[in-house]
């Protein structure tokens, strides 16, 4: 099955937003076995947009456009869609119906151009959208299909995953199942290279990676027919893959955003450990990203950023004469600031951050990039070195990343 | 002048990653005046790739290629770009001559495929590579061009900005300047109809707006010929714009990059002030964005994250009989917090903020967003309460937009 993106918008050609649209929808299409060969982005231009979408109902089975289904004059994604398939356009009452009373709900008066948004191709299905006013649809003509969706992201995402890929199911006759595995503490490359006769041979389930800074993502998808269970042949994979990948997975999930931060969280809670940080170079950024996970409160007793010397001495007792003998980037300070840490807030798990992220303060000796990370874990101290190459803000990053690694680990008592 | 952009590579069509690479361009295209009505993405498969070269030089006069023009066997934009241009490939020796020399600098023996990476349509300019080892080029041939680019973003950006502007603006024969304008305390739709009939009738310069969660920009963008001084129009232009959004500019700038808290340490370095942090429902973005910017090392003391109100009364000195009567998220705590924060590190200004960033722990009258900010500038203490609306990621980024602000207008007096 052979799918093509058209994405609707003069705010896209303007270089306005980035299209995320078509990358979820690349990702979402290539997770359920259909292919993309192209994808097109026109403007309002109903001349421009009509070509498109002809141009790519005559190459692919399903056409799925997104943007231009609002209520304005400009919104004629739908008209030009059916007109491509031959359709005529008719009010679905029930649309309408559901149009007028999320106006009432919203105690704002509904001017009549809205009810456009109640017009379909004859015969296509409607998607409700929870998120805005523009439902989608799929409207169905001779074997082949137009999906409308609404540009804005967080409309489009979950009617997507609600009446987009359920559709697609049904086509191919099969139920499409993802298992997420998260690495970290292996660089790409070398994941690639030691997966890759796997990442080839795999049919059923498929074997797919995705490249973060510093983290790599795993997707193992299996399409299964009607009662059959997706698990074994996961799990299979699964069993292949860790024995080449031994102690880097450290989360296995069906969720496709699963953050480093969320496993640390998850793992604190379930342990029942607390935290406490001390962010020199990461400047909160670790504190920042745990504390976006709910729930992070119950343990997260303090975080501090103790920017300066002087901090480093008066809020974590640091002494002057380490500062003074290894400097603030060192071992000794490192393991200094995590026992402070541990004297005035009796977290479990103290972590303390300190490093040169650039781009100035660099030496020979201690160049931009390096930096040490101190852990008191009850009370037991230990240090660790990493070096980074790159700028201040990547630099940063996976000094976060690092950070909430050992964390993690901490809670899970590795 | 009509240019197209052609985006090479079956990751895009996988949705590995997001193409930003589009959205470069066609926001640069923007400010250089140039037309874009369709951008295509296609995988490396020639014949696709041919026919998306063909039918772009077909409509457009300027055809833009990102990606595909490395060493490995699938890298195949130059030559398809050459075959649709009607020109032969040749070796361009100064090219070839740079990739053995940045070989040799990093180490790493040179394959004889990485000479592909010299070979050009004849008569093309070559576009130096800073960041990567593919050079582009302009290959013009009847009056059309094609431009091959390199995909990573890293390496397109600079090279679209040090060649292919120039040579739009010497097609053009104008030099195109932007500034911009940086506003926040207003909503975009309030700001587009304060400046819609200015937005409309500019012409030279044009007036163009940007918005991101919490901000707004304003590019106003010149085109001047040989000689034509670009400040007098813009300066125009800007008093136009300064007379309708009064108090809400706080930045001009030629950086189209540029951000609150450049803003933020920059009017700290200028003023000579300190700054302390107390973050609670912010938990450390404020400092982690602050220190994202090299140089805010001199001005940050401190900062800390007193999550729990164990910290904030041990940290920062809250008496519990506030906490207990008022609660974490209110006035009376948020002045404590502040206040403490003094205490303890004589920052010039400090800034503390609790809120309720959600999904949990709202109430009637203490809603999920509810933010309290405390500020003690040299011991004058006061506070200001901000109620967001949307998700908990989206109300810790408004809050942390909003604490940066008010250090900036502190640091500057206001």
């Amino acid at each position: 099955m052979i799918a093509e993106i058209v994405s609707v918008g003069t705010e896209l050609l303007l270089g306005q937003i980035v299209n995320s649209d078509a990358q979820y929808l690349a990702r979402r299409l290539s997770e359920a076995g259909v292919t993309l060969h192209h994808q097109t982005t026109v403007g309002d231009n109903p001349d421009r947009l009509r070509e498109a979408i002809e141009v790519a109902l005559s190459r692919a089975d399903i056409v799925i456009t997104t943007g231009g289904i609002g209520p304005t004059a400009d919104d004629i994604t739908k008209e030009l869609s059916a007109e491509a398939l031959g359709l005529p356009m008719t009010m679905n009452e029930e649309a309408a119906r559901q149009l007028r009373a999320w106006f009432e709900r919203s105690n704002h008066p509904m001017t009549e151009n809205n009810l456009r948004q109640a017009m379909f191709a004859e015969g296509a299905v409607i998607l409700r959208n929870d998120f805005g006013t523009a439902p989608g649809c799929i409207a169905p003509a001779g074997g082949k299909a137009v999906i409308n969706l609404p540009g804005p992201p967080r409309e489009l995402y979950p009617m997507f995953d609600a009446g987009v890929m359920p559709y697609l199911e049904a086509r191919s006759g099969a139920r499409i199942v993802s298992r997420y595995l998260r690495v970290y503490g292996m660089g790409e490359s070398m994941v690639e290279s030691k997966l890759s006769d796997l990442i080839a041979a795999a049919q059923n389930p498929t074997l797919a990676t995705y490249c973060t800074l510093g983290e790599v993502q795993l997707r193992l998808t299996v399409r299964c027919l009607d009662g059959e269970d997706p698990g074994p042949p996961l799990d299979t994979l699964e069993t292949d893959i860790r024995a080449r990948l031994p102690d880097v997975i450290y989360a296995v999930t069906e969720d496709p955003h699963y953050t480093m931060e969320q496993a640390a969280v998850t793992a604190l809670i379930h342990s029942g450990k607390t935290v406490a940080l001390a962010e020199s170079c990461t400047g909160g950024l670790i504190a920042a990203r745990l504390v976006n996970v709910p729930g992070a409160s119950g343990a997260l007793l303090e975080g501090c950023i103790p920017y300066s010397n002087e901090a480093k001495s008066r809020v974590l007792g640091v002494p002057e004469a380490v500062l003074t003998t290894h400097g603030a980037v060192s071992e000794q300070t490192a393991r200094a600031m995590a026992e402070g840490l541990y004297a005035r807030s009796r977290a479990d798990i103290c972590l303390s951050v300190t490093g040169i992220a650039g781009p100035d303060g660099g030496t020979v000796e201690k160049p931009v990039g390096l930096v040490w990370f101190g852990l008191c874990v009850r009370g037991v101290v230990s240090a660790e070195k990493r070096t980074y190459t790159g700028e201040r803000n990547r630099i940063r990053t996976l000094a976060t990343l690092y950070g909430m690694d050992l964390v993690r680990r901490s809670a899970c008592g590795e």
